[in-house]
């Protein structure tokens, strides 16, 4: 199978015969060097001197675990949305009773910095901003840099939904300010779902001994001090763990300025893949993201028939649509190692299948 | 490694392979096939025609899963504890906002019915009660059958931990009346920690409806959604979830009863050796646990050394006491798959390891 969405991905051998390891007692020895160093290969692809902790779970828990460990119910927070995922990190707020104003941009675009600064001095109460640095819903990447400044410099904490970039995308934990960054093992990080990552800065720990929404299995407080002693503090997926050991070295040997790159390059081939097929892009040029791409569903097409041949006919699973965009776009990953050639068979077969279904390109000249 | 924790424990080859598969589209046919088979592999384990959920976490999850979704900050719930995991719960509920009444017992010993029975006469506010089946801290299994028909006659809500009991010990959770029965995946289901699962009866479910306890990524009312179309809301633990599949076809192919009774056997060998070395068991023989046996350590052994001494010398792994009893007992664990000869070893390296202590035991005629 050409596993073509953005998470989970195909994993690297290597890391899938990591992962089939036996079990090791998670009270003993082995298993503090197996966290002590996930832990230290995880701050080096965060860039960051803060606290990274490792939790059992999806990527959605590390974005409850940032909300639940930072705020208080009533504090006022602002999300910024320009996605499904966006939306998410809003509903996770209000589900635990904090006040949540709503900044969004139209899916397909960036948040603009400027309008946020706007927003954000009209808004002297906020405590907090919620941002998703890639939206996988609509293939966007923010500008988390020039973001951040806006809110590191109204003074905000940033609390920062990386799962779908970080150890893929630039990313620097600590230059750019982020206070609370949630990943999730499914993505570049080419291991299997299951493991959920956050870091907690001096301000976010800060935040930390404040808060009071309740909590109990996503407290990160509780999981520092067995940090701290090399465990955590319920039995955590060890599994995924061999595996993510095996691909932090990966990652960290190639060099994250090359894995960048890598992306970067897959990104490139992607859109001028889809452009010459003669599709259109959702996300715009300037912000689109080399993890994910986009695709217009062309008005003649049925979606889901599409993604059905392409599956059945030609192996390749490309994702859907996620809420309003359902049948509208299709999303295309290239996140982790993908080999060249598994990235020109999927264009190709997506050329194929909309042959197939009679697909007649807009523009003269495209497919050349 | 002889790996003798109660949880993780050793998983058979075949459940490992399995594991080690490539990733699928959590949103594609091949997951439905995937978590359809689980779930029905998983009622026939809990003997229930309840929903059974699968979420991604550690067993404390599903407990938090267990309180969550069923209560409301301001309820008082009777936490029975007889142990670090019953103290868990109402831990648990307190973080939520719950009004906790505990009722306990002496570590070591199990619930007694009538004391319960009578604990709930005065409490006719109690709008659930939280039970341990299996006690992992002490190596004691309370009997659930008894202990249930004196919460449903009194009309509350039955929430039972079975994490280190469901798929080794007799479980009926449809007969016994069990309305939310959380369970993990690292104990007798012979795979990798990482996966919980929490059934729900339809009492569960009106429970849920008023339940007011803030919650989302933990929300059985998604998560049951979800299942319908053959989904979880959120990326799940899709490689343990391989493993599970086939750890759940072995249960059922072995019958239920005989997994039952290999763990009666087990614990029956556990324990007579114990005995005949000359050590004395923590737990009452009418209520010790047949996957997991709690052990004295000696006055003159020092716990600590002798456990490090069991793993270098012998490779055998042991755990050690938790909370107050740090220090004070050890515990053997007998869950899932083990070959006898594991146990036999264990036992043996036990007595040599006690022998170059300088342990004598008490009673004459022991060690035989």
């Amino acid at each position: 199978m050409n596993l073509r969405t953005p998470g989970p991905i195909p994993i690297p051998d290597e890391i899938l015969q990591a992962s089939a390891k036996q079990m090791i007692n998670h009270r003993g020895p082995e298993f503090q060097d197996l966290v002590n160093n996930i832990t230290q290969g995880l701050k080096q692809v965060y860039r960051t001197k803060n606290d990274v902790l490792t939790l059992t779970g999806s990527g959605t828990g590390s974005m409850e675990a940032a909300i639940v460990n930072t705020l208080s119910p009533g504090d006022t927070v602002l999300s910024v949305s320009i996605g499904v995922f966006g939306d998410r990190f809003a509903q996770i707020a209000e589900a635990y009773g904090a006040r949540v104003e709503k900044l969004t941009f139209p899916w397909g675009t960036a948040i603009d910095p400027n309008v946020l600064k706007e927003t954000l001095e009209k808004m002297p109460n906020v405590k907090a901003v919620l941002v998703t640095h890639n939206e996988t819903s609509t293939g966007v990447t923010n500008d988390l840099e020039s973001v951040g400044k806006v809110i590191k410099d109204a003074d905000k904490l940033l609390i920062v939904d990386a799962i779908s970039s970080l150890s893929s995308l630039p990313f620097y934990t600590d230059d750019w300010g982020c206070d609370v960054v949630a990943a999730g093992s499914q993505k570049g990080w080419m291991v299997a779902p299951g493991l959920s990552f956050l870091s907690m800065s001096e301000r976010a720990w800060s935040a930390f001994k404040e808060s009071r929404m309740p909590k109990f299995y996503w407290d990160v407080g509780k999981a520092k001090s067995y940090l701290d002693r090399g465990q955590t503090p319920w039995t955590p997926a060890i599994a995924i763990m061999y595996g993510l050991e095996v691909s932090l070295k990966m990652l960290i040997d190639e060099g994250l300025d090359n894995v960048y790159d890598r992306h970067k390059a897959m990104g490139d081939k992607v859109r001028e893949g889809v452009n010459n097929i003669g599709l259109e892009l959702f996300a715009a040029e300037s912000c689109a993201s080399n993890t994910v791409t986009s695709v217009h569903i062309p008005d003649s097409i049925e979606a889901k028939e599409l993604l059905g041949s392409l599956r059945t006919d030609y192996d390749v699973v490309i994702a859907g649509g996620q809420g309003s965009l359902d049948g509208k776009i299709m999303r295309i990953g290239h996140m982790g190692y993908v080999p060249d050639k598994d990235l020109t068979e999927a264009l190709g077969s997506l050329k194929s299948g909309l042959d197939k279904a009679g697909f007649q390109p807009k523009y003269s000249g495209a497919r050349g």
